[in-house]
């Protein structure tokens, strides 16, 4: 006797059978207990089980949950006045004068009571998943020093409790250098690397370690240093890489067997064989690509002919890209980079749990995973990626539950 | 004695004031009577006033419920089919051959029964509403001949109905020539002229007329014959114009004292001074730039210089921009055409209202219009345009009651 089974339904597993790559099931039906699919295939094949509670959801879409895994959710302020500015016609220049950019939230965020924090940063996680999200990562980064990006991690973790949603909590551990120490950098990775991480580790705060690698934040040489000590205190990495410049970030995340590379406009050839062969996941962000207006576009045709997984993030952050809505995100990244709906899906779900190392959690309704479901009222999964602003799905299944 | 007084809350009235030109009230209070806004300003000074309710907001930002001017919410299917196989690859003329564009909706549309076409349209109707819309237009335009319209405005009536959201219905007589009059443009525009429009104005079913003026539609010729006939039947007009080329359409929209003129991607300098001297609104609709991934943006300069009222719509349709949220069609005003965010939210409440010519009752918070508010839960007005897909209000007031 399982706890529920959903019928009248079709689904998109994101488990590959033969020659339905998405697993897609019309009339099918959907076994749960304790928390977790049992079982899951046309409605007829489940037709000799029985459940407590049997729902029928009249013929939608039931996807796995959105995963988003890329965000800077945590942060102080907003900069909307830059952003206010910039349309007014102010200068980068100008706005950087006025105390703008990272600094600005820095300060914001240092200056905010953990209450405050807690509630701004509430406020979006429920945004992320009214529109479908049930697994989101976090990534600190707004601290700069080791006592406040610990403190920003332990906020992250606390925005999860008492919400249904899987918090997946990142240390950015290299982020931006504060201007008080560009006199000497080296003592400043130093202080990440000898005692942030080893904090972070041991205190458990963190799964995986990220950092910014490009012209305007660290080098190849100073990421590596801090992919060691990750690696020397068990933790996986990521890398915001190829950003703004080449820097050959992919590879040096590849050789790290990184979780993800991530936004990657600038990615090569040989970048994007790396990625393969390391099983890293690509992770594309439209939301940082369409507020910074930018030209230069990942290589999508590249990523796909190297079979690099590719994932799809809001990247939610007060700066660059002040997303939150994980629907627009895969439309933008069906508008912007050519993705097809069901690789803009695929990118929130079964890669994206891939970029988190969860999939054996969460990512595709198969038994033994999680029961995190997304119920959408749509004709068809294309739809997913053809509405601008579609808001989030009718149901939203949290481990069984309906919330 | 008032129905209610809201207090504790920050007002963007959109009622000029001496060196305010967004009519911005601090510590200000909103005093509601017969669903309508009875007085509105400082705490202070409406400090002597009683209500049966007092509501506080928490400081929220409150602004006039927000106004769609310009969406073709009613139509019978979606073209997310086209909109992938554009994404892998498919031309528009492969499209074209598989029956796609707007044949592909005028024959879903007619093969809809009215049921199944209120029930796909109120579901985009309850988005644009979560999004903070208090009044929506709905054009009628996939049905191409006299009955089918009528048939789409009364759809839009009923729609209206059992919802405190308010309905403004438009006439869109010529926006497609029918492949089966192809040899016979004359013809079909004289039906169109001499029985659809007098019909729909003794039924009273729309309250403007609206035309799309281009190569691929119709000549300003043609657009001239409809508005005469609108104008003899006391309709008032408006006009997709300038959308592709330049067709001095604008010029013409102004010369029938048009309510509005539409898109405008094309507009010169004599059309915006047409438009100026004619009170005629400009209506921006990024979420046709942003589908179509055009390059060609509205002279936003030129419109400001000339001083030609600015609205924003979602411009709401299956085929050029299904969007679904009132919120990213400003950030996205702002975003693409560099419009400021308070330009934004004029455009989608004082300027929209003129664009319906409803500005006598809706689209400022002021003394005898309806009291159709949104509550934000915001730092400053900026925010509006800043949140990439941010989800609508906190609360939404119709006519003095939340809903
Ligand atoms: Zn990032
Ligand atoms: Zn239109």
């Amino acid at each position: 006797m399982w706890d529920r089974l959903l019928v009248d339904c079709n689904v998109a597993t994101f488990e590959e059978r033969p020659g339905n790559p998405l697993g897609l099931i019309e009339n099918a039906a959907i076994g749960i207990a304790d928390g977790k699919v049992v079982r899951v295939g046309k409605r007829t094949e489940l037709a000799g089980f029985r459940a407590k509670q049997v729902d029928a959801f009249g013929g939608a879409w039931v996807t796995p949950g959105l995963i988003d895994c890329h965000t800077h959710l945590v942060f102080g302020g907003t900069r909307a006045d830059e952003h206010a500015m910039r349309r007014a016609g102010a200068s980068y220049e100008e706005i950087a004068k006025t105390g703008g950019g990272i600094a600005s939230t820095v300060k914001q965020t240092a200056a905010a009571s953990d209450e405050a924090l807690l509630e701004q940063s509430r406020r979006r996680l429920h945004a992320l998943m009214a529109g479908g999200c049930t697994t989101i990562e976090i990534k600190s980064g707004y601290g700069l020093d080791p006592d406040s990006e610990l403190r920003l991690l332990k906020i992250a973790a606390e925005l999860g409790k008492n919400e249904p949603v899987r918090i997946a909590p990142t240390l950015l551990a290299l982020h931006a250098l504060p201007a008080d120490q560009r006199d000497r950098r080296a003592h400043y990775v130093g202080e990440i690397v000898d005692k942030l991480i080893p904090a972070a580790a041991k205190q458990g705060l963190a799964t995986s370690v990220d950092a910014f690698c490009d012209t305007i934040a660290f080098t190849p040489e100073e990421v590596e240093r801090l992919f060691k000590a990750a690696a020397h205190h068990g933790l996986r990495v990521r890398l915001h890489a190829e950003q703004l410049s080449n820097q050959h970030g992919a590879a040096l995340a590849a050789q790290y067997r990184a979780l993800s590379a991530d936004h990657l406009e600038h990615l090569d050839e040989a970048g994007a064989k790396a990625l393969a062969a390391a099983g890293t996941v690509a992770v594309l962000l439209p939301g940082a690509f369409y507020a910074l207006q930018e030209e230069k576009k990942p290589p999508v045709a590249l990523l796909r002919r190297h079979k690099v997984p590719m994932a799809v993030a809001t990247d939610c952050n007060p700066g660059t890209s002040p997303m939150l809505s994980p629907t627009l995100a895969m439309n933008m990244a069906c508008t912007f980079f050519g993705l097809t709906p069901e690789e803009a899906l695929a990118g929130m779900t079964i890669n994206a749990a891939r970029a988190l190392g969860l999939a054996y959690a969460v990512g595709s309704v198969a038994a033994g995973k999680q029961a995190d479901l997304a119920v959408w009222r749509i004709e068809s999964i294309a739809e997913l990626g053809y509405w601008v602003g579609l808001p989030g799905p009718e149901r939203r299944i949290f481990g069984g539950i309906d919330n």
